[in-house]
């Protein structure tokens, strides 16, 4: 009886560009990925960029999700907004129906969503916002994946709206002993070292752990990898993580529902 | 042998409050009409009235549009904005698709869309832009009928993507000889006279013909008539409507394959 | 030697229209008041809706305001958005420098500013962000009036920044033993009785207290009052505070340096 | 006695960064201009962008214009809106406004507006249009310069408010028998040729002529010369257009009174 192959998602937000803005470097990233989640035109990207995106992402074939926002183009999305629950859900159905618009259109499939930024962080400890959020997913498409942090309301909030839930994982951010997140103002928040962070992706995807701050092994879900698409060393990194993850016998596929194939 | 029964479509446009701000008489106009636009948050209407839109229509039994317009909220979608096919294209895939999520988070039916506006406008002159629109629908729902203005650009375009389209009609509005409407800024291009109003919409409907401002009958396609939603009697003027047409025994009945059943 | 007289200023938020939509009824509350406070687009309010209401303003003789809000016309600025006291600064130069252009326009003169809603509420109680703003209006206009919540972190800032402040106090709202606000989710947070009102206010200008929930008196700085504009019985509650203050000789004008005269 | 020294303005747009996204290079552009003109929000800048572009100009020792747009974000202000006089009007005083805000809030000076893209095209051949822009100006800063192209409508309206003028000519567009600029979609509407865009410069500036597509050369008002911030060779050719009008005895100085000095 030969052994289970091991999978992993790696995803990756794009489409955020916006008119004559260009950001970030879609279509040199996409080749290492598995997943992409498309800013819907409240944070970033706009109904051309979308288009584009969506057929960007159809031509590598990689897994389509949507990457709604809160409403603050000026900020990217990444300062917060105090909105109610029924706000949250109102702008999620809007912009996950906007995106799905253009996958449609291209004869694509909605794979999943992934809340951006700001919502991504409220969803993440505040239940109430994070049903809201997943109801919304559940009314327009419940069978897409719900994204969200790792062992977070939002993954809570999916699985109680019974949707396909994807934990996600960060690759260049360390870990409190109790699995959150290390604050990003603290001190060695962030993983700067290349192999250091390539380590933990292969720890969380083999073991299911993750080395925690204090030196302990701690117990994590991953079941998608954030890819970031931004800065310089993006796509070279993207490239790095996705052969280092092949060399593991590691297959890198979008998340299903069972990652052990 | 009994006579066949002659049908029309009652249309409004609705859902165009945005915010704190109220606009129009939904409440009061949807019983007497048999289908309604709604806003898509580019000319008017947010995420939550678009809901509430939406919950209104099911509520009310009528079938469902969107009514994408040109991204103008401080002009209503009002103002001529000079886009390509192409921008044209992706906004109304963008708005319809938005729409569609409200739609279908509450278990609807996508019926039909009307572009608004100046977008409808140009859409009924220009051929080019009406088979973006065209396209569009076409992509995102094939099976959504396509509104425009009677005999316009816009009802070819829907026509050659294949879309089943509605020849709008106005009560309120004088004919050219040559079938446009009267423009506004000439006198005599608003009927302000409610019988002659209701005289006009008996003439379409019964006979697909209207008296133009030189006082021959011309042919006109009537498949839907525009009830206006804002003024003070808009929603009497609805009620009346309804009432003679029903007086007439025709049919009200948003638009289908074939008006007379 | 005659007794001095003391006066009041009675403020409205005002110009809060928005391209087809109409809100408040600016009209009507002017004349009973002696100054306004102009929304400047970012929550309400749009260029031609600015120049209108200074216009209006100084028809009516009243004190020009600028009020500046978040950037969240949907919200109508009531919503936090979490931003950084640079960030405030930048948005209260901008929506003050853009009224201060219609002002000048129109050959008036700036007298105050006053932030709205959410940015009004965290700058009563968040000093840095207190300070951005009382910098911005520095700054720009040294010479204008800042208004804030009575005795709060708004206030502070602008004495620091060597503003003329003005402290607001309510009319419709109740207060605690400490000074501040009964919170509008608790009962009794609003007055809703007229005469109660009335009462209220003419305690805090006659003898600068006001009767605390818990009965007592406490000291509260009134140098202008707030008097809100929309709602069924807006304007009349504005001509009955106005008739009692003069009742009462006390004289009805906006804030300046010195309120007895 | 010496021979006068003639001089010209260099300008350049910028400020049209827009939160997390960059564009242009203003920083290596502005050792080589003498005035620049500042997005103000509406196609592109934002507050924050609008204050640090203020500031940078100052610590160049540049002057200082608003550059006012279509409120057209999306498609950087290069779409045409059909607004009315009126609305040109108010979209004016309100970016000039705002700009000002920020240009006072650093102890500057505001020397010109120049409009933007559609609304510069716009005003260029539509005198009422044009004429609204001039009033704008004169009614906010009566002394500011005005900006337009050379001869246009926009410079005989802001002639007829009385406001200083600058005729904006291009380095790099070839130019019709009746002075008006190739449109773009005419092949040799654009020079490529760094030689001959510094050539033609150097006779504009020297002449006050330019050799039209036919051969002739034909009187042209030239007292500034826009500058293109954005594309890889864009500071490359600011600094050799810098250089050259040196070598020339040109002296590059922002508009003045009188050119020749």
């Amino acid at each position: 009886m030969r052994n289970p192959t091991l999978t992993i998602d790696l995803n990756c937000d794009v489409g955020e560009s916006f008119g004559v803005y260009q950001l970030g470097n879609d279509e040199a990233i996409l080749p290492y990925v598995s997943s992409v989640n498309i800013a819907c035109g409240f944070h970033a990207g706009d109904p051309a960029v979308m288009k584009q995106t969506v057929n960007l992402a159809l031509q590598h074939g990689v897994a389509i999700g949507a990457h709604p926002g809160l409403p603050d183009l000026v900020g990217f999305g990444r300062r917060e907004i105090i909105v109610s629950p029924e706000e949250a859900y109102d702008m999620v159905v809007y912009q996950v129906g906007a995106l799905a618009g253009f996958v449609k259109a291209a004869g694509g499939t909605l794979h999943h969503v992934k809340p951006h930024g700001a919502l991504y962080n409220m969803a993440a400890v505040n239940l109430p916002l994070a049903q809201a959020i997943a109801e919304a997913v559940h009314k327009v498409n419940p069978e897409a994946f719900l994204y969200g942090l790792a062992g977070s309301a939002l993954i809570q909030a999916g699985e109680q709206f019974g949707l396909l839930t994807a934990n996600e994982v960060f690759s260049d951010r360390t870990y409190q002993p109790n699995g959150t997140l290390t604050p990003r103002r603290q001190p060695n928040a962030l993983i700067t070292e290349e192999q250091v962070a390539l380590n933990q992706v292969i720890q969380m995807v083999k073991s299911n752990t993750v080395r925690a701050q204090n030196g302990s092994d701690i117990p994590i879900k991953a079941d998608t990898i954030c890819i970031h698409g931004d800065g310089a060393h993006a796509a070279a990194f993207a490239k790095k993580i996705n052969e280092t993850l092949q060399q593991e016998k590691i297959q890198i596929r979008a998340a299903t529902y069972n990652r052990i194939v």
